[in-house]
């Protein structure tokens, strides 16, 4: 066996990261291809990525990664459809249910929406498992029956195929183990390499801060949204991103067939104010993109259009919009203790007890309980009674019940009456 | 197959130490012990190393992290010897064949100088790969039989079990390949965990700064030194650090059995004035720290007692301490080319051309030819004539010469005849 000469050496690579310089590209198209290849090792590649968390790449670094990462794959393309094309993406958060009334609401004006989405890990949700608590609708379409749906119905939400930034899939997985996923260059080029390999021609981020949020802080959430709208600037894919607060959960709900509950009652021009303004600001931006002019995309909620999208898209994956929704076997109320106003309601507790109650996985691969999570009864500033219940909690397994109320301990504080209590905007900044 | 649960997780474990925070001793201690155990993946280690690299270790982390290596392992005892021990460790130079007259002058005072060594690797050459060119001479010793050359002859010099510290020998072989060799807790616990699960009682460390040390900044050496002083200490174990130079080779030749006739000259009293000046300065330090008083190493090399110890000490590892030692086939000079002085002779240049006659491996396990290295014929500061060999190249294998020249490129320069070359001291510290 005689193996090619390898241009460059790992040690090398790694040790200018390590040492605060910067690589060029040939250097950085090599590191990601020899570690597709085996050549570099895992070990390689995760002090590769400490170094990078902790020394940062520059913008043109990280555009090399990203187009690296995609050339380890296929490209999709969406050229020739007949309608414009738009993603929207998400940082993830605690009730962030918004894809789901998004792209059927994109789709009523003409644009086509690929909407190719993952499973939750951790605290926070996955769209997938909120669409399999539909009864039939199954999140798997081929290339072809993809292309098919948007041309038909326009939007589609469906599992990213494992061919799309293959090298990205690989060290995700190594920085979930080595505690360097919150390298802000490789969160970037992680998302931005499997939306421009999608092939839409435009994006619009939704990047979170707050407790519930991935990072939690703002100044490290803008850093992120300013890198991916300039990669995506600079890969020829109009990118705008929108910074939005994840302190509180979005909406009343945080979990699977109960999300999609919420969902619904926003596309029959219902539901929570501020999942209706921030499905309303994202499709406006979506549709700005587009080149749509003069879309109003809330009247597409209040006079059913959005609706009839979602009913054909769900038909479309197998679905039926009309079968009833898992209900959860036991259910258990947290209460007010006393009267006054509720002063905080922390995403990240309510995440991780909707996680404890079965809504969440612990470990890639295991299942979710549709009908398990947190239903919540009132918002930040809402007035409250003793003993009005301010959450139910939901689950299929009575044993989980404990460990959610502790996970919610402290979350919720109630104020004296005639308190004020601010509360951020939900949109922070608009970044483009 | 049920596990045990783990106290600790090996991301959080990483994530204080990417963060800037200080690890608490459980903490460390279950790492190397879980790393030992598989439990830690290398990746994992990795990248923990390279955040230890970037954001340091305290002295308390580094102390930790020694004694929860030498817990990897077997420690040995010299205790009950009837004599006291003192051990020396260099960080490893050009020409740095220093142990071979040390031990045995050392052990002329009555002290037991065990003597654990290594192989080279790179452009600094091993002390067991020099000794080896000696006809017969064994590097291995049972710990029974170490004890008893110690006991009699006083001095060994022999290779270190595959027992002592392994969490650290599978750490290092990590840092390798990792780009995380130059992390100084990591060097300064990987040589001191050795040292000292050897059971030494006392330890001079020679530590080199310069093209052809490890650590070439003479701060950084001076770090090392600092951390490895406070290691010991806090162990339990008398240290002393010299601080060295190492920008010029040390002594005239930088091989294998040309270092073992240089240091017989040495032990018969004559030799290059920096190797005797540099054992004797560590002979003294030694034997201090053994309570040695009033020594006198200088005149145990001139009246033939050292000798007679060497001789002893190589006979009992089979060698015969009056065979010719292997001369090389192959020899090239390389000759100056005008009058002067000459003002520069690169140590790292003279290591990689030995490197590269054959002196040194290029991968763990290769051979090494024993007869091959360079000679130098002047040091700097000397008075040279054109035509006049500046050094002797030695090989058994003719195609190694050009790559060898190639490195000596530039490496030594003649200044105009009266020039003054100033020359760094020898010894720039005592750290104690």
């Amino acid at each position: 066996m005689s193996a090619a000469r390898e241009p460059f050496d790992a040690v090398d690579v790694i040790a200018v990261k390590r040492d605060g310089g910067t690589l060029d590209t040939a250097r950085i198209r090599w590191l990601v291809d020899a570690f597709t290849r085996g050549v570099v090792a895992d070990e390689q590649m995760a002090a590769w990525a400490m170094a990078v968390l902790l020394n940062g790449m520059d913008r043109r670094e990280i555009r090399d990664l990203t187009l690296a990462m995609i050339d380890s794959g296929e490209r999709m393309s969406f050229a020739g459809l007949g309608r414009p094309t738009v993603d929207k993406h998400s940082t993830g958060g605690v009730g962030d249910k918004i894809t789901l009334p998004l792209a059927p609401l994109v789709a009523v004006f003409g644009v086509a929406v690929p909407q190719l989405s993952g499973r939750g890990l951790g605290h926070t949700g996955g769209t997938l498992d909120k669409l399999e608590s539909i009864p039939g609708w199954r999140p798997d379409l081929s290339p072809e029956a993809l292309r098919a749906q948007l041309a038909d119905v326009g939007a589609a939400i469906c599992a990213a195929g494992a061919d799309l930034a293959p090298a990205d899939k690989r060290l995700y997985a190594l920085r979930d183990t080595t505690g360097t996923v919150e390298a802000i260059p490789l969160i970037a080029s992680s998302i931005m390499s499997k939306k421009i390999a999608e092939g839409t021609a435009s994006l619009v981020l939704d990047v979170k801060f707050g407790s519930g949020a991935f990072l939690p802080a703002r100044a490290q959430a803008e850093e992120l949204a300013r890198t991916m709208v300039e990669l995506g600037r600079d890969a020829g894919v109009a990118t705008v991103a929108l910074l939005t607060d994840m302190s509180v959960p979005l909406g009343l709900t945080a979990g699977n067939a109960i999300e999609v509950e919420e969902s619904v009652e926003v596309l029959a021009g219902g539901g929570p104010a501020d999942v209706r303004a921030l499905t309303v600001a994202l499709a406006a931006e979506m549709l700005a993109l587009a080149g749509v002019a003069d879309a109003d995309p809330a009247a597409a909620l209040d006079d059913g259009r959005a609706m009839d999208v979602w009913r054909r898209m769900i038909r479309a994956q197998g679905g039926d919009p009309d079968a009833p929704l898992p209900v959860a076997a036991e259910s258990q109320q947290v209460l007010a203790e006393t009267d006054g106003v509720l002063a905080t309601q922390d995403a990240k507790a309510v995440g991780v007890a909707a996680w404890r109650l079965g809504a969440g996985r612990a470990r890639q691969g295991d299942p979710v309980q549709h009908a398990a999570g947190v239903r919540l009864h009132a918002k930040p500033g809402d007035a409250v009674r003793a003993g009005q219940p301010l959450a139910t909690l939901l689950t299929d397994d009575a044993d989980r019940i404990p460990r959610a109320l502790e996970a919610l301990e402290g979350a919720m504080s109630i104020a004296p009456a005639g308190t004020e209590v601010p509360r951020e905007p939900l949109i922070a900044a608009r970044i483009a």
